[in-house]
């Protein structure tokens, strides 16, 4: 027989009880989630029961609430992607954590280092998300987070923070990188591209933005409500070179100003689609003669060196606001109004 | 006082009388290109003086010619940025070649290696080119060649077959290569891909030029003219995995397909704008998860290597047609055409 | 409840019944190799079994028998790490393998993608290996073969040819390789330079290996009896340049030779330690300016990029002799002897 | 007929008068050291004179000097590798720099990128160096320095900088770096790789530098006097890992050490041979599953890169001490006792 699953000792007020989860019963928009009862699960073999304590939201989360996502999408999944929380139970065969360790989730499951070959299930997609009391994972899809970072904190962290990460790795001391605006990737580049030594050029529409982001570090910010032509402005910050790399969030919209600011055989990452415009052709991108790299998030490897880096570095993700789990749906809305300054994050209080 | 110039035994005959030479008299038409005589130059300070025995074409020079290059034009500058030839003379302190070597010249003058980080004035547009029997020339912009390799073959080798060497750089025996046409460029990247021990893809609108490419050692070749959708084919042929090295040398007018056939986390390598057509939408290539790699020719080091590959692996590159010289006109023309199998060489009979 | 384990048509004379196993059951020596009889296994959840038609045997393996490993060893074991076979039946939770697939197994289990971080229990240490009719295992630690691979040829890839395709990482048509012997790592790093197009220097004691290793692809043989200073000899055959790669498997005994025949910027692969001698002085290693890499091996996806390197070059894996499983202590035996051309195969043929 | 040579305004006190200059007119110690009266020299073409504000002292310096340099050496050449100062004139065919340009010397002559492949005639042992008033050289061995860096931290840049910089390439904000010591390169790294955000474990034998190696932002520090088993002792810092990159100074008297410190496919950068003491075996090499670097200080693309990250991160290189031009000797005397926190330099007042 296999062994019994290991409880934690403050654990029998919740197993086999019912727990809150929010399901998108209806997918077109936020009122499409319900929040539900149902059992708390169990942890089958290799599984490991979560107690979750905060999760956070993404932009790929709301484009599935409107039914906007370019991947494939069923109803009744629970929704959101990034959750911290503290391990609950674990399953049969379970070597990788024990009850009462810190852990936040892997944002891409099965993807656990190398490059990127494969797309599998994603969370909210076609596999339940995080947007729950409880869930129980793979224990393969799970890192351990050290006391000095919080569960809000590392909340932010799977799907953001590892994109932010992927979209300067490389960049080192004597480098620019030049950020666009001040969502939850944006931040986060600029946070790592510090932490890596670069010169950082921010951009933002708002002196008060403005303000925040260089605090949080950046050597000059742009605003680009002033100045449409802010390619040609960062360019000239890094004495007419260009910027060695680019983290794109914008897409359509921002992508020709983005050809403008960047270096010779600098980078451009791609990474969002966030604003519309009009595309520049195909010769304007050649004669960047710059690289233009596609950034998927990234797997359990990228994770584990962004917590490293939050923890050596003493990063503080910035949280744009908090929300508890009953109101989840106002968690959404507010992030549906795209005025953010970090992250949005739910903590589960309990 | 400096050393004299070291002259060739064979060389009075030459020195300080008349040589011919090409200058484009007026940017617009291959009519512009003007057969002159001038003197024969005398290699200054640390400069080489190079009989010159053949030259090729490039696109470049077409666009050049036909004043739609998107580089500053001069005119009155000689064409042809690709030679090889003999070191006739040395003027003082050259150091790395001596009468008679055999050499070829770097395509981009002062890139000798790492990254490009600077454009410099190129040969045809702001620098006299190579469409002359003789060039003197800064000693540190040539390369030795070994006798196996001819001056013919030698000269297709600074641009096509360095820029298809890099744009299939890194790529090893265990991936898959898309090439697209029968153009320079393309031909030596199927090649060195075939050295390197991947499978090809090559596509073309002509059975005859499908058998060339087959004997080229193309493993499979597809008919873009037959099949519009040759992307999802390549596809196809790779176990549906995408291949992991696109050769994009129509740009706006193969980029779609290009899309289609590109492996996850891949490389399109963007070399070329030849053909016509509509640009996929930025989401369209940011949902490949591939890298775009913009390829820049490449650098003395580049060049050298292509040498070493060439030589060992007893490539031969394929030549479409040879002109005389005096018929360096008649050259263009065949090149404008567009109906190529290699590269077009100019050889200096005397 | 669990869906039961699905059974191959062919399969029930087999399930339950019991199998031929050879057991290390006193290390020390080959005699310690008991051959036992056991029940079938049963595939657990996420497992499959696989019914081993070839295994091959790896210097590592005698360095465990005699019990002169590093690694803790643990008497009892199941020895050889190298099998391939065909899926006998799969467990509940398989979704990467179905009955019938032909497989190999990976070699360092655990480690799939990206740089070696952990060690991990190993076959024939701390796990039960290979060297028996039957083996369950976990889903994820094999990978499949396309039918133009033998099994035999397959069971030589997972150690040796993941480590000489390691070994030769990066390597291209422009570079010059240094193998040293006829040992199995040697032979695939050997083939592998050459799919890749590099020159490459080989070295042997005897005539007739060099015959063997010339048909093979060797640009150069050396023979090491006749001149002790091989290392110069290599360098001297690359134009004074020195090899760009050396694949070092002896070790102290070859190491001074190796570090006179690499060049400026070169690597020393360090793959083996199986010659005695006098290693060089920390300074001597510096001032070749070279790095020093040490393989372990490799993880699941060099295996996979050995399988398509292997298919699509069609490279025939060198084996030096076969024996039956019945034979397994000749087997064994045979490869102490270290005279060998290529890999020892057990076939298991039933 | 060629341009005049460009004078600067303030120059003509020296041109044509005579400087000072110290040849080492006798190899073996110190005292060979002789300072001699030389007329200043004039840029040829190409070349630029440089009034030398500063120079600084490198261990090779001392190898040289004593004869102990395992190049070869020549009696009567100038020596310092590593001067900063300003543009006085400049020669025919100047393009790079203007009189009263700020400069610091590239530490290789004729390495300007990529991959170290030659040896070329050194600064100190073929080529005359620095410890003069004026020097002439190619316009191409220098990079500019902007105003927030003086001639003095300047002049610590083009070895021991560079080095440094090189032999922690590629750290970033999740990694852990082991540094020894407190000699200029040791000192670089750790600013460097703080600048990168990673953790720095630092060893000495004082207790006063432990404290002054806190303070240039060493995470750890460790008394190697009191732990003669520091290796352990820092992979113990880091939760058992290991440290990813060692910056190997000692050479033979620490690299068992440093072997006991490196985590598994981390990087020990090979910089130096200070100490003596015991090898460790191939297999202990071997079984580290890292990698040995050898660092060959850097190119001039290395040198501006370093100026953009001293730059940028306001880096202030740690000077142990400064003496005057006519104190070169006392200089010497004061590096050979080897208790040094940080690098000697020499100015050249005026």
């Amino acid at each position: 027989m296999d062994d019994p699953v290991k409880l934690r000792d403050t654990f029998p007020t919740n197993m086999g009880i019912r727990m809150k989860i929010y399901r998108l019963q209806k997918i077109g928009s936020i009122n499409g989630l319900a929040l539900c009862e149902e059992p708390t699960p169990q942890p089958g073999p290799g599984e490991v029961l979560i107690n979750i304590k905060a999760t956070s939201l993404n932009f790929r989360d709301l484009s599935i609430i409107s039914g906007q996502s370019p991947f494939p999408l069923e109803e009744g999944r629970v929704q959101l992607s990034d959750a911290a929380g503290i391990v609950e139970a674990v399953g049969t065969g379970v070597t990788r954590f024990a009850v009462g360790d810190r852990v936040v989730n892997n944002f891409m499951p099965g993807w656990h280092s190398g490059s990127f070959r494969e797309f599998t299930p994603q969370y909210g997609t076609q596999l339940d998300g995080w947007m729950a009391e409880y869930r129980a994972v793979d224990q393969n899809e799970l890192v351990a987070i050290p006391d000095s970072i919080s569960f809000e904190d590392a909340a932010t962290l799977p799907c953001a923070a590892v994109t932010g990460w992927n979209a300067v790795a490389g960049v080192g001391p004597q480098h620019s990188v030049l950020t666009q605006g001040s969502g939850g990737v944006s931040l986060f580049a600029l946070q790592f591209a510090k932490a890596r030594g670069a010169k950082v050029i921010a951009t933002t529409s708002s002196a008060e933005k403005a303000q925040r982001l260089l605090a949080l570090g950046a050597d000059h910010v742009i605003n680009y409500a002033e100045n449409p032509n802010w390619g040609e402005q960062a360019k000239a910050l890094t004495d007419g070179r260009g910027v060695d790399r680019v983290v794109e969030v914008g897409g359509p919209g921002t992508f020709a100003q983005s050809l403008k600011a960047v270096a010779l055989s600098g980078q451009v990452s791609m990474v969002g689609v966030l604003a519309q415009g009009e595309m520049p052709s195909y010769l304007e991108m050649f004669l960047t003669f710059a690289r233009f790299q596609t950034i998927v998030t990234g797997n359990r490897q990228d994770l584990q060196d962004v917590i490293a880096a939050v923890a050596q570095n003493r990063i503080r993700p910035v949280i744009d606001s908090r929300f508890s789990f009953d109101d989840g749906k106002a968690a959404f809305e507010h992030f549906g109004k795209r005025n953010l300054f970090g992250k949005v994050v739910i903590t589960n209080e309990r």
